[in-house]
């Protein structure tokens, strides 16, 4: 028998996580379960962009680069976030988007793999991950792209492999790579590996250092609640950034770019892979999110959101059995990461009438309901009325209304 | 005799843009002459990013993309931008930071250009501009960066030359480059241009299809009043659009991002040189400041600036006769941006002691005090009064105090 209203609701008051759904803003009636596409507004980002835009820049105008430190902010943001991803706090900058990030750690990593050309990553990742290499590799002589399904990459990496690249978590399948396995075997032989974090960081538990990892990227605007399209974050292995060359050389990556030199020096350890001049404004909204992760552990956030996740698929399969659901997401929690996905030849429909009805979730082409769990906002109740919704929009047939069938330009 | 204060009150009783002043928040006793390095805070600018925060992200969420239209905004503003640069609203787009845009636009133009391997600039470019032609370079094969002084520029154009890459205000100095001239010199020995028009736009007329330009950037932190480190903008002449490939392939520039394809198709048009996800809450408090230039015209803009840096240029040679200032920029308004640089061998000293008395310009190493004039906001009596505490501080020797001295980290 599936869990009842009143277990979820024990659950909660037995959330250790709990006290941070009010440190969040969210819309009366509003089941929110795509944190992992746009994070929630935090209740102190308001305030902080106000006094950034008013006192900073207002008043404090071109003076604020020194006196509210905004020239440390790329450096300060990227450190809190390495407690978050077992990083040293040296070893991550904020800067630029995932896809700009990617590019320079592709394009460093290979060109310093001498003699070998070929980037291993699996179709289906994140499109822009594949975009990103193929615009890279389209640069570069002798380098090639190869995707192979997740269950043989391991077996791919070979003497000709200069970099494995692979997310973390699939945004899709939610299905999560063993990274410090897939990291040995990387350099067992003589490949480097870059793992996007954008759906991992701030919801499960991740920790490059440990797993050896080489260079990592990763997203502000889901778990980490930066705002819309918030500033990326790039990781650099310590032992490896007096070795790699950003291609993208702009002054703020300079050893000294106040001194407006003609030539291009760059600065030692991660700074060299910022670029240009950073979104202050954006930077500040993000560190606010950031902020928010210093009172949590990784391991009790990471342990709510399988609880959640374990409980969603054990209601849906329950509540919403015979309504052509199949779960794409792996059952076990040890290779998942935050979000479900379940395909329905109807999702996208499904998905309009759920958000119609307060329960926002995602589609993704072609055929997928994705709903994220972002522990400190989500709770066990939510994931009861949740599943509720969705039954009742299935057993109603309410999502067949053809007013579902529009197609908005972002899905 | 120079001009009294009385001249300059009377000056701006004339000033077709006064009433500008009062759309900008600026502190009390502060004469800004920075304009040119950060812009000023538009009076609206917290308001919209107050309702972007609250409502757009905080209520709306993840619906904000389309509801809001979110997905629009670079394209949007972008158009609002071209109205200013002489482009057609589909020839701009804002994306990324100015160094990033310099990447995609320089790597775009040299791949086509084949058979020519020459990226000819300036020495003493703005130092992004030479290090991503730098890393650009490095990159690609047989691809090589020559610098020539400006006034060899014309003559270095030969039929090696894959593109042409200047600022057209030149940051340090405040020349501005004949760029109908420069532009068809380049057409004529086959190469392509590219104009960085970060000290241009918004101060003085620029008219990017009238000189028959090819590719552009520009910044929205300066006179645009975007915010400090807001998005940039590139321009892509509407012939070349199709024929050019971003190295940046991210899925903003797919033609179809949201089918979740796994292969790179560019965007039709200009759509193609979005990399990641941008900023929203940069690009909507950009847009505030791109908005004001609505209701000016760009001729009305640029002849105020043009009066403000004579007036202050004659002020200071008059005023400050003996103290060793020596004028960088050129007297002639027609080869002029919209700011005036006079080298002292202790100008670093003597801008902080400035600073202090309220008057806010700029530092550039080597020996520079540089004032920017945003003729928006900036009076004939802020000239003045800034001319009388620039006289106080070199003829009392204030800025000869220990405490000028103290580099600070950005400068």
């Amino acid at each position: 028998m599936s869990l009842s209203l009143d277990d979820a609701r024990r659950l909660d008051g037995a959330d250790p996580l709990r006290g941070f759904r009010d440190r969040f803003v969210l819309p009366d009636g509003v089941i929110y379960l795509d944190g992992n596409s746009l994070g929630a507004l935090p209740a102190t980002t308001a305030a902080r962009l106000g006094s950034a835009v008013t006192e900073e820049w207002g008043q404090g105008l071109i003076r604020s680069w020194n006196s509210h430190d905004w020239i440390g902010a790329p450096a300060r943001v990227g450190a809190k976030i390495a407690r978050m991803i077992g990083a040293d706090p040296h070893e991550v900058v904020v800067a630029d988007s995932t896809s700009v990030n990617l590019f320079k750690l592709i394009v460093a990593a290979v060109r310093r793999q001498t003699g070998r050309g070929v980037i291993v990553s699996e179709p289906g990742n994140f499109p822009t991950d594949l975009y990103v290499a193929q615009g890279a590799s389209a640069l570069l002589d002798g380098v090639s792209l190869r995707v192979r399904p997740a269950d043989q990459i391991i077996e791919e990496i070979d003497a000709d492999v200069a970099l494995v690249m692979l997310t973390h978590v699939h945004y899709k399948t939610g299905a999560r790579h063993d990274m410090a396995a897939i990291t040995a075997r990387a350099h067992e032989k003589g490949a480097l590996i870059l793992w996007d974090l954008s759906h991992s960081a701030g919801a499960v538990e991740v920790d490059l250092n440990a797993a050896g990892a080489d260079l990592a990227v990763g997203c502000g605007y889901k778990y980490l609640n930066g705002g819309p399209g918030a500033p990326a974050f790039l990781f650099v292995a310590e032992r490896l950034q007096a070795a790699l060359q950003s291609p993208l050389t702009g002054w703020m990556g300079h050893a000294e770019p106040f001194q407006f030199g003609d030539d291009y020096r760059p600065a030692p350890g991660v700074a060299r892979f910022l670029c240009g001049t950073p979104s202050v404004l954006a930077l500040l909204a993000l560190e606010v999110g950031v902020d928010l992760f210093n009172e949590a552990s990784m391991a009790t956030v990471s342990e709510k959101s399988q609880r959640l996740c374990s409980m969603f698929i054990d209601l849906v399969e329950d509540r919403c059995a015979g309504f052509g659901l199949q779960l794409v997401t792996p059952r076990d929690p040890a290779v998942r990461g935050s979000h479900v996905s379940f395909a329905h030849p109807d999702s996208y429909p499904i998905m309009q009438a759920m958000i119609e009805r307060g329960v926002i979730g995602d589609f993704r082409a072609p055929d997928v309901l994705r709903c994220g769990f972002t522990p400190l906002y989500v709770g066990y109740e939510d994931v009861w009325r949740a599943v509720e919704i969705i039954h009742d929009i299935l057993a109603s047939g309410a999502w067949r209304d053809e007013r579902f069938r529009t197609r908005s330009r972002v899905t």
